[in-house]
């Protein structure tokens, strides 16, 4: 059911434009189209109310019906400001139009929110119609990404048990940011509504399953300090999601944002990697696949020994510096490209992170660098001119202002490594809704309030789902070789602590 | 100086945005910035009068400022409807805007051009101020891409000597096209006003340089029917030239087209190649190095053993069409890939062309196949609907219609691939028009109404201008070694039949 | 000093053409000449009495005299009857010859004993002279690869508890073994001698360190039903030994074997690899870097899905087996290539093992099928001709009778592999000899009666130690940077789940 | 017939040995076979006398029964006083011992002859018995690998229209080299015995083979001093010899020699390899396959922008001695690695030579230097003291004297490399036998006393019967497809001056 007046995108022919995409995106995500077809009797998810906060976007859009497909109710944000593709939207709103599903769901998520936007979005998929009146009406699953939408029902709970919002803090504390104020905000709105509106939504959720490092960390802290409120699923740490979104979809999604926003010819050029982990594993494979010579940095002595025995040169960053002609970042640390390194580059060096964070790149303290310009090339291109009117005057080219080049001058992951993501999202939500501890639901107590990752058994199970489109006949164990290295001939195959 | 009357693009905001990207592509055309700087005092281009047909690319702008920073006077059309940017155009018109260099060039050509319109900006280039009074004010050089400009020189002089031009050829006839009609129109309207324009013309021409290989083709069948008017340069065959914009090239733009027109992931997926040539080489390395497994198909024996100990399948393309998720044609064939073909692709298959003719896939047949519907997904993507209705309704997305997909679906050959071609066409400018043998530049006859290659050692001379741009050191020969394998010091160090 | 009475190999012209050999192999084992330079004061090993058994090759020469440099007295034998390469047995016993280190170490091993010789062997390792008057003078440290050192302990142990060595079971009982026959009889031999030496000598072992999957499958089995007699030390499953050894160690000798097999041009052919584990990609690798078309199987689906990404095609062996020219296993189980796969192979086609066990081929039943004539064609190499005088004779070529080809062609991992894993074993016995719950070295009791992996930042260590001699300088994370990311600037820098 | 007086290897068991190997080459070399089943019925080398000239290995002994198998009468030398393998010369001498084939062939090499015993050979090759008697019962071509057999031919006429040999220059003439003096001794016999022989055996020569460089390049001097006295083919120059012998052939057999020779791991090290030609690049390729990072110098600015573009660093030796561990070269040129070089390595740096000639390595200055010791590994392992008793003493490895090492230190090609070389050899001299000159044959006169390289149709001929054996299909142009692009549908595909 359409709900026009909560949200901006529910445009036909915008939809109209989304679905198709959609439907090609569907056919690159076999993993969930084969959850559809597994689980289309058994409706695993009847029941489940899911509050779904993730980049709401064309890939967003396949794991959301195919949620719905396996008997959920859903309503959704994105979780980022910038990252939600309007088609999409307007797309999953419309419904898909078929006599079997003719409806649609909520979505609440446009490109270009502001932040008061964002959070008002995240506080929409978490009040459900009549929930206030009838708390088993509320959700009842938590789809997050990076943790907003937990984090919004864990910050409301301890409010509502203090009995009111604290007051903003200053510019200058500790923990002062303006974002904070607006969810203080969002929160004392809510608190006036219904001062108990968390606390028994809370009590009514099964789960959360979270698939970024930054979303698990948090968790972990909470469950650490007693503080988790139900059981959590760590997605992000399946082997299907990490060894694949990180290394494959960077060695797609890396030059293809390098040749968007420049026409720089790859091959012939000294590139430099900062980092030889899973994104950075992906990155150089790329790089040289397109006939760069890499150049890998590292702090860690075992993926530095990897980076050598795969045939690249491993130096620091100041020891080469001018050497390169492209910079690529992929370390989850800050301050790894400094203004110091920045100055000394090459005329029209070109710099991007694929890492994590946009403080990997130090940005900050290049801006404030004297007799530093900048101009725009075109959106998220933009020629940092260095030195000017000196006679080393030059002009380095930095991507999406240092955040991640993948996603701002590409499409980011495309929806085959998506679908490893999804698919163990979408697991991983059946197994929290029909395995859970609270009694809602009726299913056992096997889960306390603490942070899991998923079986290795279902692990495979996400890898096993995505073979067919590859074209992939996989051996059979026979029972006596099973027997032979001890394992079941249906797997899991191998031990926990397997590296791949 | 600005000619706002005959031209629709001397725009000042367009043009500063193309002057942005015209000096971030000088960056990466060393061989233009060498030869900029190499010849700045000689200037041996003063005098020369260069008409240019060429794509009017950002790249092709680095190209006419550097004619002109050699002492050439120049007027420009493109050589295809499509493939102007606009920016390019109002920057080169506009011109650099220093105290030093405040003028432009005249540049006759826009984005989608009509055919009337495209003939009469070829004519425009070769249609000089005050030439018809005086034939040696007009063009005494052309650089040529295809060959349109040779071509209405010829055809001009071939009718002038007739004192008419004949008729339209009717539909149906053999010489019938479009096209040739619209030739015939422009050179009726060039007789009306000056009956001898294209004879003086072609008598002051000092030589062309001709960069593809059908103008390559037609050059050589005018010299062997004896009726080439003036010599020739065929930089098509440099090895700077075929080997680094077929292979290196097509190796950049080939993923940069997928990636941009779809979503699909490369790696993982199979991917057929038609042709193992360097286009073919080329590609195949790009869909490797992205991890797809590729399988080739060839007609030659000695590219298919190539193609084999290079580590990839060789097969017919009806042996594996049920197997491949993506086609591309490399060939330079028609009827490579065939509706026959089409209608046996799985489902959601890609098909491209980075040939040369759009006849490599015969879409023609395609559209007439019964049961076909194309839908267009966005501009240059369309998805072709294949037995609709039936058990086996499939759909597969073509690019481009057929055309080359890394032109339609990106942006062509970077920078530093065409600096390659384009210094060989400088050099080739240089050499003919300074050593050629009219009279008018009082150089020695050294070249005959022939067609030339350039000799090996300008061939090196390319290569070297673009190695320091890359951090490369060359070894140099001693004396004693040079004389050990028979060769200059300074080169050229190979046979004329070294393969590379 | 020198024992020649119970020691063969004591030959001066051997001893110094094995010295040379160790002299080489010293520079490509940097982690171990690192060790003895960082410990060269300390001694950490003084006092160590070190029983280790372990193939007798010029890697393990640099190992032992490592040992002896950082003050331990070492005895040694061989684990595998073939494995000895008598000149370096020959230097280790000779010793160094230099004035500072004129003795040798007595070892106990020669190419090509029988199974009571290499019993006699391992027993004369864990004898040590005067040890039966005095239990102190006996060794207190075992290093193990594959476990029969730990074994003998244990069953001697047990027998001395029970006061008698049980009879010989008989062909055909489920515990019967040839050399299980031989192993009762020398420890009958030990309970005359002295019928608690085992029970004395176990209760003084500190520790062992034991660096072989199958060797740590008995130590944790032994740890689970509470028989583990000291603590020990899994190096297997160091990322340093596994990851390397497994991986780049194949990728090394797998073609090596190949070739001195062999007169195949790899490159071209079709080559199954079955097993896409560590073994796998290093396999998959080289053959891909040789130029050859890679088909892997899989039974686990993750690892199936990493090979596709990888760009190799995933099948079954029976519907490729007509298709491959070249067959390696790698997987560690049984019965993988069988006699019915064997019979429908391309004629001469190749077969080898670089998995673990002899029986990945079932080479037993192919010798028992009818029609199959075996000719050596050179020692490891045989043609096994198949359906000889059918119109379908043909024949195919099985490496090191079906063990591992690496191994049997060529000379195993190279010196720099082993390096990893031995500055594994090196750290392991200065880990549990200084830190073990034994009183006899005050060392703390840290370590009980368990398997213990190396701590990460002992991992890392070994790593680290290899960098140099490749030329690698590490990047420093920043007291900031290390907090950022929650881990100590010295490291460990990973979770343990951690996957590289 | 076998000569046992004559001929030293004709040993049964060796015989045995050699031809089980010879079997197994057959197999590799599908090209050989292919000829011997196309020409069984048609036998177009009936009456065709050869002197071959060539390695005396199991490929050529494959060659060999091909030559015959195709109607030929053949007598063989070696080209190389160490390249002989014995048991393949003893195979062929005794022949293949089946009712149709009983007989073998005369052979005149042994592994390790000296020059007068290999001059000796040469001569017996080109002696057929009765020929001095009756002058059409000798050789009428010549199959040559070098020069040697034309050499002696050619001195022989000379001398003989002369009249005499003459005396022996001194050393320290210009041309003395005591090889020379060897020749001169044998053809002072020569005209002793006979002093037209080689004058009548000249004017029947139909024509040579030739397929090295060297020998191309000494054919070509002589025919433009209008010396050559038959007309010659370079099958050096097929695109299936230089292409596939020099990249495909290094690739495979220079990781070979490395392995065999040393134990050194190629993986994380820095490889050097002077020269990016055919030879460079696949030696580059081989040890990027293993893992090495590879450093590349090059003379020719067109061959280094080649390597910077396959992602290679460019550098000069003497910017970069000091970093690489392996040295390899492959130019053909002299004095590319110095003493000042190698004086500069790194302890145990590898040094190694796959180019052509001997002194790529300037060995002899190396021996002259001070301080200088050169201690054998093993044979041809030489390890080279430097600076001993300096602070600086250090060691590097060379490998065959700095002869080729893939022959030293390995087995050279393997045989699928050779069939190329080999198919070219055969089909040149079929189309030189068949199509020569001269009279005896009744051939129509179409090759003059010049030298001439093979048509590309039958270079295409070669790699077409290579494909099968690889499981290639090749695809068939229609003939609308060959008019379009202007060729014939069989063939051939490719102008002359294609570069593949």
């Amino acid at each position: 059911m359409l709900e026009p007046n909560d949200y901006k995108v529910a445009d036909l022919s915008l939809a109209e434009a989304g679905r198709h995409q959609i439907r090609l995106a569907e056919h690159e995500m076999p993993g969930l189209m084969a959850l559809r077809e597994e689980y289309a009797e058994e409706q695993p998810l009847r029941g489940a109310r899911i509050a779904g906060s993730l980049h709401m976007t064309v890939q967003t859009a396949v794991l959301i019906e195919t949620l719905t497909a396996l008997g959920a109710e859903v309503r959704w944000a994105s979780c980022n400001i910038f990252s939600t593709q309007d088609e999409a939207a307007a797309a999953v709103v419309v419904g898909q139009g078929t006599p079997e599903r003719p409806e649609g769901v909520p979505v609440f998520a446009w490109k270009n929110e502001t932040l008061p936007e964002y959070w008002w979005a995240t506080r929409q998929i978490l009040t459900w119609p009549g929930a206030d009146e009838n708390p088993d009406a509320g959700p009842n699953m938590i789809l997050d990404d990076g943790g907003d939408a937990t984090l919004l029902v864990h910050k409301g709970v301890e409010f509502e048990a203090a009995g009111t919002v604290p007051a903003d803090p200053e510019e200058g504390d500790e923990d002062y940011s303006y974002e904070y104020t607006v969810i203080l905000a969002a929160l004392r709105e809510s608190l006036a509504e219904n001062p108990q509106r968390f606390t028994r939504l809370a009590e009514r959720i099964q789960g959360v399953t979270e698939e970024t490092t930054t979303g698990v960390h948090r968790l972990y802290q909470l469950a650490e300090e007693g503080k988790l409120l139900f059981p959590a699923i760590n997605v992000n740490d399946s082997v299907t999601k990490s060894k694949f979104d990180n290394k494959y979809g960077i060695r797609h999604s890396l030059p293809d944002g390098l040749n968007r926003a420049t026409d720089v010819l790859i091959g012939g050029k000294v590139a430099f990697v900062a980092g030889y982990g899973d994104v950075g594993k992906g990155a150089a494979e790329a790089l040289r696949g397109q006939g760069a010579r890499v150049i890998v940095s590292e702090v860690d002595p075992i993926c530095a020994l990897q980076a050598v025995m795969d045939g690249y040169q491993v130096a620091r960053l100041e020891d080469v510096v001018e050497d390169a002609d492209i910079f690529i970042t992929t370390t989850g640390n800050k301050d790894v490209i400094r203004a110091e390194h920045m100055l000394r580059m090459k005329n029209k060096a070109i710099v991007g992170n694929v890492g994590h964070f946009d403080n990997e790149i130090d940005m900050a303290s290049l801006a404030k660098t004297e007799g530093v310009r900048k101009v725009e090339i075109k959106p998220q291109v933009h020629e940092w001119v260095l030195g000017e009117g000196t006679d080393n005057e030059r002009s380095i080219i930095v991507l999406s202002e240092g955040r991640l080049l993948n996603l701002g001058n590409a499409t980011g992951h495309p929806s085959f490594v998506m679908s490893n993501s999804f698919a163990n999202q979408t697991i991983a939500q059946i197994e929290l809704f029909t395995k859970h501890g609270r009694t809602t639901a009726g299913g056992s107590p096997e889960y306390a309030n603490q942070v899991y990752v998923l079986p290795k058994i279902l692990d495979e199970k996400v890898a096993r789902l995505h073979l067919d489109a590859l074209g992939v006949r996989l051996t059979e164990l026979s029972k006596a070789q099973a027997a032979y290295i001890g394992v079941d001939a249906a797997g899991p195959y191998k031990p926990d602590h397997y590296r791949y």
